[in-house]
């Protein structure tokens, strides 16, 4: 009986991939991956490993079925497989969904840390997401609920650096319950094809928020971020 | 003139730090390394690199200035000048500060995240940050603010994970902040030792939060995880 390998790809930038992903990655004889995994990646596999495309969208529960029944399936025939996750596997990636389905079949299954784009999509635009003097904690939630759920207030603290995956699709909602309880020129940077080359930020205010949404048509990925923090983006970069 | 990288090493298991970082500190003239960084980290470097160790205690504000100044005046002597610090750079790493101060010399520096012990250390228990059935979100802060000012209850929600880091100190405080906001039987973990193996979890609930501290003597480094996700725990491993 092989081995089920959840593996963290990071945000993007191939070589966020950590050193355990990677020597996993390079001996595994199947590989299911995703749509945001680099090709990159890819080149590091064995020659003569199966790689599988599983890149889904939304909605499709069938897809996740199937996904965990070929992890199941193809560790029973070989050795080592890997599922490839951009990110962090249990940062929205479903992991756990995965993880629990490949062992109650029996399995063992691991799962590699990756870089979160939650926080290193913010660095590579020059943005930290804590500072002793701007904030002292931060906050990751998805703007795309489960099951057309709506995005839950509590979720939210008054304070501190907001980090937002997958928000474009809710931009009008989000901007309006953020206004409750911030300031209307909160700093607000809007992320896209963060980490790689094609990377582009968008600095704005709440207010303007879904605004500068529309008026530049940014699509996904998009990373948003609110907060004070947004500011040392300035006195970091205009130094460089 | 030289160029400094702040390179994220990671949580402790020396192999979760990323093929980029990997890359720079096997290149690097010059290393100022953490308290908590893995020495087989430091095996990857040129046996001619100078190794700085920098290891920090709590309020040594001295040290941090005589950090910055170092960083800058080896990068002025030689090309490639690492700072190998301990999680992410910018997750209270102090890392905007380093690199503002590097730029403001007229230097080059530049960022490269690390794996955050906030999602990582509670990934190796067991524990995924979020799930789509039991937390569509996640908090980090730090239970020990700068220059010793109070826990803000501002930036923690009534609901979805929260991760505190480096909170024993003031963890008799923080149980009192959080059971404002949340159920006396809200699951509870400490993770001292994180990814090492080393590693001890206790499993509790918010009421019994310190005084589980306190029983089993827990030390520094710990990371404490609060929130339903810790039910999966449970799940993931009975089956292991």
């Amino acid at each position: 009986m092989g081995k089920v390998y959840l593996i963290g790809a990071g945000p993007g930038d191939p070589e966020l991939i950590t050193l355990k992903g990677l020597k996993i990655l390079q001996i595994a004889d199947v590989i299911l991956y995703d749509r945001l995994i680099s090709k990159d990646l890819l080149n590091y596999a064995r020659r003569d490993a199966e790689k599988i495309y599983v890149g889904k969208e939304l909605g499709e529960a069938n897809l996740q079925n199937w996904i965990n029944k070929t992890l199941v399936e193809k560790a029973k025939e070989y050795n080592i497989v890997v599922r490839l996750k951009g990110g962090d596997p249990y940062v929205f990636g479903r992991g756990e969904e995965e993880c629990y389905y490949v062992k109650s079949q029996g399995l063992e299954c691991e799962v590699i840390p990756g870089i979160s784009s939650a926080i290193a999509v913010p660095a590579y635009a020059g943005i930290p997401v804590t500072s002793r003097y701007f904030s002292s904690g931060f906050t990751v939630i998805s703007g795309n609920r489960a099951e057309g759920k709506e995005i839950d207030e509590d979720y939210i603290p008054k304070k501190g650096t907001l980090v937002i995956l997958m928000g474009l699709s809710n931009i009008n909602k989000l901007q309006n319950i953020l206004l409750k309880t911030r300031q209307k020129d909160t700093p607000v940077a809007i992320i896209q094809n963060g980490t790689l080359n094609s990377q582009k930020v968008y600095v704005t205010t709440l207010e303007n928020l879904s605004l500068t949404v529309e008026k530049n048509n940014i699509k996904s990925p998009a990373i948003i971020v609110v907060g004070e923090v947004i500011k040392l983006r300035e006195s970091l970069w205009k130094l460089s």
